[in-house]
C-alpha cells in the first residue's frame, strides 16, 4: 500500500480543529468576497498572531500568494532577491512571471536554505544598470525549503540592509507555524521590515487556505482588485477564513506544528542515513543514492529528492510516532 | 438584520451532500496535485456529467478557470469574442488580460444575455488587421449572466461559423446546473466545439471548486504546468475535487439546481416589479428606481443593479419558500 | 500611380532638416544607449520646446512610448481613462495590455476626438470596486485623432479632476506639432500635471523616433531599464536623438506642421464632401460612402475610412498645393 | 579624448552603403507598415541571403526581436534553452519574460559562449513536471557572445536533438554577418530547423534596424499584429528596410564583417595579455585585472569587463589598423 506520510507536508488530511471550524461556518447567508464576520473574526486572530494592525486577506493558494507578493513589489524590469533554493525560484513554475510580468528572480546562495548575508550584499552592492534587472526586493523563507528555521536577528541582519536601500520585503511563511514552533517570533515581525508575509495554512494543517498580512498599508490600496483579476479574491470567503479560526483560537496552529516537529526530531535521531541538514523544523534531509531510494519506493514509502541533492521527509500535525517509527525500520533495512 | 438569501448565489452555505463529501474526503495521507484517488474519481464523474473523454481539473476560482481559458486559447495579440454583459468582460477586473497577457476582449450585444447571432457573424467578417486584435475564440456563458438559458440549438447556431473559421469555444458554466435544469443537455457540449468548460461548482452549492473540463486533448499538453504557474493546480487536489463527488454521485448538482431555478420562477410570479428578463434560471431582473433600491436596502435585503440597469434577485439550493414569499411581501410594500 | 500622398502623415518621407542632421550625425564613434553627445543635445532642445527641467528619453515607436507610459502609471489591476477612438484604444493592437499586463482602458466619449468633461467626471466618481479595474489615469491626445486641437484651458479642464484624485497623465503628441501650429502652448504643458509625455518625431516629418519627456521625476527611476526591457533603449542612440536636432534647432517642427495644417485648411476649403470634424490640424474627414471612397482608390488615391465613418485625409510637411488641387478636382468628379 | 571604437560594435556609425540606401529611399510618398516596395526589395535580399522562402520583417531593435522570437515559440508555462551568457539570458533586462509573460530561460553552459552539447541533452532529458517550466524550444547564437562561431556541423548537433522533441529553434544573428565571415554558410541555415532568426543589422554597421526571417510560416499567422502590438512594425518601413539593401546588393554585409573580424585577429596577434576565447569572428576577450582596466579607461579608451571576468574588445566595419595598432600601443604600455 502506498504511504505518502512523509512524501510532504500536504498529504495530509485536514486537522480536526480547521475541519470543525470549516463546517461551523457553512451555516447561513452571508456577504462575499471576504466582507463575511467570519473573514473578519480569522483576520483578527492572523493580526493577534503577528502583533500588529496590519491588512489580512485570505486566498487559496500559496504559489499565488507569494507570486502576488513580488508583483507587488517589484516591477517587471527589477528582481527579487531570494534563497536559489526558494520554493518561488524552483517550484512554482514561474509564477512570480506570470503574475509579475517577466519579473526578475536574483537566486542567493547559503547552507541549508538560509541566505549567506554576504552573497545579499554583494547583490545589494551591484550597480543599477539598464541591461540587467535590479533589485526592487527580498524574499524571504521561514521555515527554509531545508528545513531550518531563522531566528529573528538572522532575518534582522538579512533585512536591514534591504529597508536601508529602500526595498522592499517578502516572507514566504509557508511553514511559518513549523517556524514558531522552532523558536521564531511571530510578534516580532514586524519589527524586520517585512512588508508582505503568507502565513501559510495548507502545510500548517488546514484546507487549502492561506493568510496574506499587509504590514505596509500603502501596498494595500486596490489589494482587493488585484486578489480578484488574479484569481484570488474568493467569493465564498468564509471557507478560507474559518480553518484558520479553528486553528487559531485554541493556538493548534503552533501546537500541531510543535508536534510535527518532533516528528522530524524522532526521525532524524532514528535515521540510518546521514543528516545533512540540522533538523530545526519538520524536514529531515538525508544522503541517500537513487538505488536505495528506488528501494524506499518499492517498499511503498514516498519521498522526493531535492535539488541539493538530499532526499527529503516531511512530517506533518498528521504523522504519528508509530509512522516514524516503522519508516525508520524500513530504512534501516535498506541503509 | 441583513439578509443576503438573494444578493448572489454565493452567499448560500455548501450543500450537504457536498460538505459531507468534503468531510469523508479528509481521511488519510494521500499524494498531491490532483493525482489521488478522490480526484480522480471525482474527474471520472464530471466525464459521465458531460458524457466525453475529456481532461478534467479542478481549480479553486471561476474568474481563474475562465481566464486561463482565454490565455489558452487566444494569444496576447488577439481577442476573444464575448457577450459584451459576460462575467470575463464586466465582473473580473480584468483577469483575461493579466492571464492572457493583455488579450484582448470584443463585446458582442443580444438580449438578456444571449449574442445576437448577427453581431457575431459581423464580427467573425472584421477582416485581419495588424492594428487590430482579430478574434480567436468565442467564450460562452450558460445560462446566461441575465438568468437566460441557451438551448443546444442556439449555442450551435453560435458555435458553427466560429469553428468554420477554426476558432476556439471557451464555455462558462458558473451555472452550467441552473442551465441543466433550465432544458440544456450538458451531454451534447461536445457536439459544440467546445473546446474548454468550466463547470461551476461554487455557485451550483459547493465550498469553493470549479471543473475544468479540457474537450480538446492537444490544449491538454503541458496543462498542469499552466495551472500550477497561475496558482490554480492545488496541493491539497482532494479539498476541490470531493464535493463534485457528493453533488455528482446522487444528481444533487441539477437536483438544487432545478430548486433555484423554482425559487426564481417563485419570485417572479409574486413580483411587483417589472421582470425585464425570461426566468429561465435562477435569476430574476426586475425594473426599479433608485429610491426604492434603497429602501429594499434599508429593510435589510441586499441586491444589485446590473449594468442593464435591472436589479437582481439571485436564487440558490438553499432559498427557502418562505423567504421568497417573505421578500415578495417586501417588495409589495415597496412598489 | 499610386498615390499615398494623403493616405496618413506617415507616408511622407523625412523632412531635409531631419535627414542632414541624422547623416551629420553619422560620424565616428560614440558611447551607446542614450549617453551620447547627441542625445544630450537633443534632449535639450525637447526640453527647451516645453520649457521644462524635465527627463526625456528617445524611442522607435509611438506605440511601444504610449503603452509603456500607460504601464507606468496604471497597474494591472487598473485603468486607463481616454478617448474612445484615441489611437492607444483602437489602433494599437492592446498594446497597453501587453506592456501594462493586463491593464485596462476605459473609452470615453466626446465629439471629434476631444473627451466630454462630464463623462470624465461621470467615470471618476464610479466607487471603487474590486471586480472592476479602476481609473489610475488618464490619457489625452493633441492633436486629436479627428484633427481638432485641445487649448490649454480645455486640456487643463480635464487634468483638474484627474490630479485632484492623485491619478496620472500621459498625453499622447504623436502630432503634438500640428497642435503646436494650430495654437496650442507647449511651453505650458508642464502647467498641466501631465507626467508623460510623448512628442511625435515620426509624423512630423523625421525618420522613425519619438521623444518620451518625463516630467514626474519619480516615474523616471530605472527607466532605461524599463525601457530596455521593452525593447525601446536603442543601443545607437543618436540615429533617434539626431533628427530632433534637425527639427528643432532652427523651429522646423512646427514650421513644417503649420505648412500641413495650412494644406488641410486648403483641402478643407475646396473639399466637395461634407466635413464632419473641425480642422484645426492636419487632417480633413468627410462624409463618404462607399462607392465612392472606392472610385477614389480605382483612381489611385489612398484614403481610409475611420472608426467613426468619416473618410480621413492627412497632410504633412511634404503635402504640396498641387498635391491637394489635384486631389481636390478627382474629389469634386466623383461627389 | 575618449574612444569608443573597442568597446562595442554598436559605438561605430553606419556603413556609407547603409547611409546611401537610406538617404535614397527618402523619396516620395509610400504606403505604411512594411507594404512599401523598398521593404519588399530588401525582404527578396535577405531571403536570397539565407537562400530560403521565408517570412521576412523588419523591425528596430534587436532585443524586442529575440523576446518576440522567445514569446513565439515558448508558452508562459515553459522555458527558452539558452547559453547561460546568452545576450537573452544577460543583457536585455528580462526581455523575454516582459514580452513573453513570464516565460522562463535555462541556461546552459559551454566553453567560450558554445553551448555543451552534453548539457542540451542533459536538459532535453528532464521529466516534465508541473512545478518546473519544461523547455518549449532552444535559443543559439551566433556568432557567440564570446567571439566564437558555431560551424553548421555544431549547431546541427545541437538542433537535432531539440528538433527530435518537436521543440522549436531560434537563432540569435546579432554578429551573423560575422559569423558568416567566419565561415558559417548563412544558406544552409534552413537546414538547421531554424524556427526564427535574427538578422543584425545594427552590430552590422547599419543604422539600427533588424530583420526577423520566420522560416517556419506556421509563425507568421498574425505576425504582423505581434509585432504592432509589441511596438515592433514601424509605420515609415522603408527606414528599416532600405539599409539592408545598401548592404546586401553588393555584399558589403559580409564585407564589412570580415573587416571587423581581420581587425579582431590583428588586435589578438598584437595583444600583450592573454587572449581566453578563440577569436572567430570581431571581439577579442582578454585577462585583464581591475587595476590595469581602470588605467586603460583612464587613457580614454572604454572596453567591459564580460560575465566571465574577461575584458572585451570588439571591432566592427568601422575599425582602423591604425586604431588597432594605437590601441595595441597602449596596452603594451599597461601590460
Amino acid at each position: 500500500m502506498a504511504r505518502y506520510d512523509f512524501a510532504s507536508d500536504n498529504t495530509a488530511p485536514a486537522a480536526p480543529e480547521a475541519m470543525e471550524a470549516l463546517v461551523a461556518a457553512n451555516a447561513g447567508f452571508t456577504s462575499g468576497y471576504g466582507t463575511d464576520p467570519v473573514t473578519a473574526r480569522a483576520a483578527d486572530l492572523v493580526r493577534a498572531l503577528v502583533d500588529a494592525d496590519a491588512e489580512v486577506r485570505f486566498v487559496a493558494s500559496g504559489t499565488a500568494a507569494n507570486a502576488i507578493s513580488v508583483a507587488a513589489l517589484a516591477r517587471p524590469f527589477e528582481a527579487m532577491l531570494a534563497h536559489e533554493h526558494a520554493h518561488i525560484c524552483t517550484d512554482e513554475t514561474g509564477a512570480p512571471g506570470l503574475f509579475g510580468h517577466g519579473v526578475g528572480l536574483i537566486g542567493l546562495p547559503g547552507a541549508s536554505g538560509r541566505i549567506e548575508p554576504a552573497a545579499l550584499e554583494a547583490a545589494l552592492a551591484q550597480p543599477d544598470v539598464s541591461y540587467r534587472q535590479s533589485p526592487a526586493a527580498l524574499s524571504l523563507t521561514n521555515a527554509t525549503e531545508y528545513g531550518t528555521v531563522y531566528s529573528h536577528d538572522a532575518l534582522a541582519a538579512l533585512t536591514a540592509p534591504v529597508k536601508a536601500k529602500g526595498y522592499g520585503v517578502h516572507l514566504d511563511g509557508a511553514r511559518l507555524a513549523n517556524a514558531a514552533a522552532g523558536g521564531f517570533d511571530l510578534k516580532r515581525i514586524k519589527d524586520l521590515g517585512v512588508d508582505l508575509l503568507v502565513v501559510g495554512g495548507t502545510k500548517a494543517g488546514m484546507p487549502p487556505t492561506e493568510a496574506l498580512v499587509i504590514f505596509d498599508r500603502a501596498l494595500a490600496r486596490r489589494f482587493d482588485a488585484r486578489l480578484k483579476q488574479a484569481g484570488q479574491l474568493p467569493s465564498k470567503g468564509r471557507f478560507y477564513a474559518a480553518p484558520f479560526i479553528g486553528m487559531l483560537e485554541d493556538g493548534a496552529f503552533v501546537r500541531h506544528a510543535a508536534h510535527a516537529n518532533r516528528m522530524a526530531r524522532r526521525l532524524a535521531d532514528l535515521m540510518p542515513f546521514k543528516v545533512l541538514h540540522p533538523v530545526e523544523a519538520n524536514g529531515v534531509f538525508v544522503d541517500m543514492d537513487d538505488r536505495r531510494l528506488a528501494a524506499l519506493h518499492a517498499s511503498g514509502w514516498f519521498a522526493y529528492r531535492f535539488l541539493d541533492g538530499s532526499v527529503r521527509f516531511m512530517c506533518s500535525w498528521a504523522t504519528t510516532p508509530d509512522a516514524v517509527d516503522e519508516l525508520g525500520e524500513t530504512l534501516r533495512r535498506l541503509a
